[in-house]
């Protein structure tokens, strides 16, 4: 590999020659061989573009970036955007807590690329954009990088997780409605109880979904807030009159999300308490998941020695020995994904409540987490909508020897033949490991046509929807 | 102690003669020697007292329960709401899921305390009032008792959390106004950085119990959904027509709270989001008051050999041999406070995450560690305002101290003696361990008047409040 | 309430006056009222009454306490063992984070009780034992709260933990062996599988319990290091030589277990990590036991339209309507408490982590709930054990039904059909709901003879135990 | 990009022509696009190349299968061992929850990787190696892949976090060592305490570490059990007499790790405590070094404004505009880090309590979980080490004046003029901002000679090391 010298105010740095990135970046990857590498998250460098063009664009408009550099600089965005200089972009979570040095890759990279868009070659000679003076100015790492977890926070929440949870929402209550007349006998703690319909089991975990979701939207307008203009401490030292309010438009506008600059810079810069609190209604979500699809893969359990009562779709091959054998393994992902954010918020909540005066340096890990959770989520929810919940039907078989056998469905018999001898018919049943029709006949108390007019469970059901 | 004979459908108990409770409450006490007695939640007990006053209500409304009964169980609620039978409720957190025991303790102890309220000796003659027939009727443990959470959580949050956060933000607020202008060093990373003021440096604290009361306001519609109605597995059987609509409309008139019946009751009996939705919340107020009380501890510290900026109360003794020593001890209350309800919020999260088909059997450990976070965060809050926050003062010598010394303030010099010269002497301030004034006159760069005249914080804060 | 007045370096303190408390628990009490009173847990205090009696007889022996105080204040600490003295300690957990009021707390009540117990009136004249200079001699808060805990959850441990789970792994082990001809379906992913016996899967509970046991066994040796000797800082200032050594020997002859002094005091006070190492082995125990918990109570769900396989007791009356049913409440107790122990150690975990310099103070949250895990998980193990672990039976009907509706047996006749017949036979007992039986019979491919002789479950579980 | 059809039991597939992986892996691809590609750790395909070599070896051995066939299942494995073969493992963490579908991807590759080396093309003909009957010969996807997690978990600790933590462990002994006479002042409750050294101070943290590596190396005997030979269910059905244990040999020698077959198959496959119990030590050495990170950052706050008792190296540029601001970014991975491994405890924690039945469904989060934990602690100890740790001095002008500051070092004084005069001294000091010398000295009670031959804070550091 060849390499080119980099400065910085430490001396000399031997960067890659062919890399876009310069001294800081280079110290930064060799000072911290922490995991694997590149683990920043992307959409952390994604939002770090949004925000450099934005700043350019407000820098200019209240004077202190001449257009052309703006140009330049946004041209060099819109490349990020567009996925073009993935490999440049080499640094890890485990860097400085304030995320400094993505800060400074992200302006080594533009200044860099754009001399080379110029016509220069990387390396030779003084560019034109200078990362410090023109694509950080008026902002400070500590600033930057807060705003570039709301900005990927926001962006993964709109463009992932909610419309994950949505689908499988939407498909979960057309089960339900689809399910409504399907009557099978109810669970409490794991044991037979009085009937309901399937379609009322699903509807249960679209409840969830929905206050998850309005959980979730609630936490966004703190989201929302962006500390850029805040700078070194919060005070928004060297920016322009309007820069934060401003900034924020042009973000809001090139996101197309609803962001607005932070009313209080200081807690943005010293507390992300905004993440804490997205994040708890990412976990609350996790927390519906692993219930619904753990409920789903315990009522398609069997094909035989299990409750049986629903299928679901046979996405791979089972045992080669055994056929009809289908593993719930999208509810395993689905859970393992659950448990991976139920962890993911008590890193989050550590770090938030480690920050030290006027500045978290616990932003990348909380950034990282949350990201992933996030995407998660989403994905799960997708994968788990697309392979499974869209494919479940009910197994009218299993429903209807479940719903037969259950003895507690003598509790109808109370008005016609009174309590003593439902109770004595229930009692026999299970005893002699009959069905209540066989009990109730072979006692001699109910013949078959009166059984079948008095137990329905359908009438059991409840008004309620 | 003497004993009187019980029965229930299992057979005698013998209960503590003096005792209201029955069979079934005597049973489980037995059943589930975990840990202290009687830990049930006394707010729980009282949320109980309230709903099956409202349920009296609803069922005389609905024409399934006589006036005088109503009126008899009415009674005894109102004695268990005023606290009198306070010695009634022996049973703990670590019992059956469902709670279902703390739901028949309670409807034994109505039923046998009207029994004497009526004239007669306890366990001599047949109640007037059942247990089961009369005090649950139109109820089953699995739609009280989560019930019984919502209206306990609600009241806590109300009464205990939100007042007490109001209050510390409003201390912290009159404060952060008090010292507005009162300019400081800033720090970032622990580091010396820009200045700001104290004024700004506690409106990051103010704005972050602001987001966190807005956070947990947010959580409270989902809160105010009741379960009840909904009985054995969320179908409502055994409910009269209208029973959940109006049975919540009594129940928000007795607390005085908004709540509704809950438009699904599966969820509502299954899982219990809602909980984990509003104790999110309550983690994240947790987070915050660990960096509020963490960063006031830090700036107290001292007296000599810490950063000493502020002044917080003396409330106990100190050291016999160290005068001065006035140890941080509300702030380390408030921090193992946001200890346990970052511990809880795990122990919550589990708890929801593990609900079976048609009910969440982890209710008393859910309610248990909600309402313990709750009570904490607002005592704690109190505590830290009254003994704590109320008396901070600035130590104007010890900022003075640090600002005078502080390296950052060279910035203010670069556009009158250019960056070189300001670096100078920044440089061998350091190195000789001299302030700025010392080391610019020294080396002869400035005047005393000079300095005094361009080196001033107080033009570094910025614009921003 | 009537009340004396007692004083400290700061003033007057009015003080209940039938309590032996002084001023400094007085203030405690009036400055920490958060959550509940007297919340301190009382293993704690006695923790306390074994070190002041050991420091007692060190003091003497080191010539620094005449042999008369020492026995005077070893006089109060067996009251205190004794548990005479417990409404003496109204403190609670939320109060300085290094114990200190508490501590405070013993050695006034000592010196009060032992004034008293000379003859004289509370309240009147000089006591001749003083709460610092000889009750506290050679101590500090800082080292006493630490030794205090250690002593308490090492004695928890073995008094409660560890006995409460070998009495539950005793008997899952005698279950296992009593169910080792038991052959019954087994299950992975929830799916039948191949068979193996009830008592094979109950070895593997009680394997989790014996490595969960080593665990924490592995941990004591950490937890025998007692902070005491290393008084406010971890130097020793202030303590005879060879203090520590002898007054750890001292605690562990009163206490009969293996204390030793802590070879690095800075760390036994600064740090807590003993306390997280074992708690973390306590954590590990809760994790089993809510997969053996959630095992037994989906093994025994039914009795109709669940797994069925096993019996557990019937311990307190089902539903009146429904006769068999027996929920699982012993098992809902158990996964609760493992909740709350999951929750703990993230509690435990944070305090751990934030000491700072010479001291760590979130002593008293950690030692509450590594107090409360211990209890519970013991009291747990004994309640599931007592009433419902040792009466767990099989349900040989289930079991049967299971294993012979299994379509997994049709890879017994692989040798004597080959393959592709004997999947015939499976996918057309699954397609039409037949028994692998009828299936073979019916499609003519095996008389009911050859059946019994070829397809035998008990061939198929192995040669392991 | 062009595909070749690849056959399962569930018919045809369209896979990437030049890939070795078949059928069943692309499935997985396809169903599961869930979060990045590829991100089932390497080290967990590492391991299975070491099982299936030794389960080849062991087969061969037994009699089960040719020769021939294990040394080309062994020379694929070495090749993956090379790390040759990395792109051939496309498959996410989150698929089927035995791992089932990564065990095939392994089984597939292993199988074409050996046909093409045999020289025929990939995709035409039949494969010599038969994927399942022979690379997965003797074994189930539910005994493989528990066993490469203990391969891959030990393997990591082992080679990565024991060396890391002992590197830093060492340097922080030796720096502890040389700084053996370096007294300052100590700090409780961050406030001002009696004197320790330096290397006392940094002895809690070697202690810490020591006690957290000898925790590790405790968990490591369970660690070191294999689940394989259990195959299906842990009765080892289809594995010929002895294969457990010699497979388990086979591993140890190939690894040079002390593996053998564990005890209970049962527990092996249902129940993955072994990696709960040594993750709960990972989360020990986390909470230990959030601690010991958190110190060094504080003591070397600064450089004018903060503790400034010692100097880190520096290691990037700071501010341009601040010289000397070295900001503690080392501590700040570390932090980071330790935030991470805690909140992953609790996914492993969550994980490990919800197998079910015969079989865990969490265990490729589990180990995901614990690889990145073990890996980062290594990485971030080294990192640490060798960019702090190694270059920590005392700033002896900081030390020496928060020394001198102290009014803590007045107690030494009590035996010259008397605990009052002391105390006078003190409280003058306190009041007017003196040192204690001035003060003295001002109250006419010392001379400036008698002050320095009593007032030495290297005597009161007492005798412990």
């Amino acid at each position: 590999m060849s390499f080119r010298t980099e400065h910085d105010t430490m001396g000399e740095v031997q960067v890659p020659a062919d890399k876009y990135w310069g001294a800081q970046t280079e110290r930064s990857r060799n000072n911290f061989k922490i995991g694997p590498e590149a683990s920043m998250p992307k959409e952390i460098i994604a939002a770090f573009a949004y925000l450099k063009k934005a700043a350019a664009y407000t820098n200019t408009d209240c004077g202190v970036l001449p257009a052309e550099k703006r140009d330049q600089i946004a041209q060099v965005c819109d490349e990020i955007l567009a996925g073009e200089l993935a490999a440049e972009f080499p640094l890890v979570i485990w860097q400085t807590g304030s995320g400094t040095q993505s800060n400074m890759n992200v302006n080594e990279v533009i200044a860099n690329r754009a001399h080379v868009l110029q016509g220069n070659k990387l390396g030779e000679g003084k560019t034109f954009i200078h990362p410090n003076d023109d694509v950080n100015k008026s902002q400070s790492s500590n600033d930057t990088y807060p705003t570039a977890m709301h900005i990927a926070a926001y962006k993964m929440v709109m463009d992932v997780t909610i419309p994950g949870v949505e689908k499988l929402r939407d498909t979960l209550k057309e089960r339900s409605e689809k399910f409504k007349n399907v009557v099978k006998i109810g669970r409490t703690h794991l044991m037979d109880a009085t009937p309901l319909t399937l379609g009322q089991e699903f509807s249960g975990y679209v409840s969830q979904l929905e206050h998850g979701l309005r959980a979730l939207r609630n936490t966004l307008d703190h989201l929302s807030e962006l500390a850029l203009g805040g700078t070194a401490v919060g005070t928004g030292i060297n920016t322009p009159k309007g820069y934060d309010v401003k900034v924020a438009e042009y973000i809001a506008q090139f996101t197309n999300l609803p962001f607005r600059t932070a009313e209080n810079k200081f807690e943005a810069l010293a507390a992300h308490d905004a993440i804490v609190e997205t994040h708890g209604a990412l976990k609350q979500i996790a927390v519906s998941l692993m219930k619904i699809a753990n409920d789903i893969r315990m009522l398609a359990s069997g094909p035989r020695s299990g409750i049986g009562e629903i299928h679901i779709p046979d996405n791979e091959p089972g045992s080669s020995i055994m056929p009809g054998k289908v593993n719930p393994t999208q509810n395993e992902a689905v859970t393992m994904v659950a448990a991976q954010v139920m962890g993911n918020d008590v890193t989050i909540s550590i770090g938030g409540s480690n920050g030290h005066y006027e500045l978290n340096v616990f932003k990348p890990v909380m950034a990282a987490n949350f990201l992933q959770s996030a995407r998660l989520i989403g994905d799960a929810c997708v994968s788990f909508n697309d392979h499974c919940a869209k494919g479940i039907e009910p197994n009218y078989d299993g429903i209807k020897k479940h719903l037969e056998n259950s003895l507690m469905l003598v509790t109808a018999l109370n008005p016609h033949i009174g309590y003593e001898n439902a109770a004595k018919i229930a009692k026999y049943a299970l005893k002699e490991n009959k069905s209540l029709r066989e009990a109730a006949i072979g006692l001699g108390l109910l013949t078959n046509e009166q059984f079948d007019e008095w137990v329905k469970p359908e009438d059991m059901i409840g008004g309620l929807k």
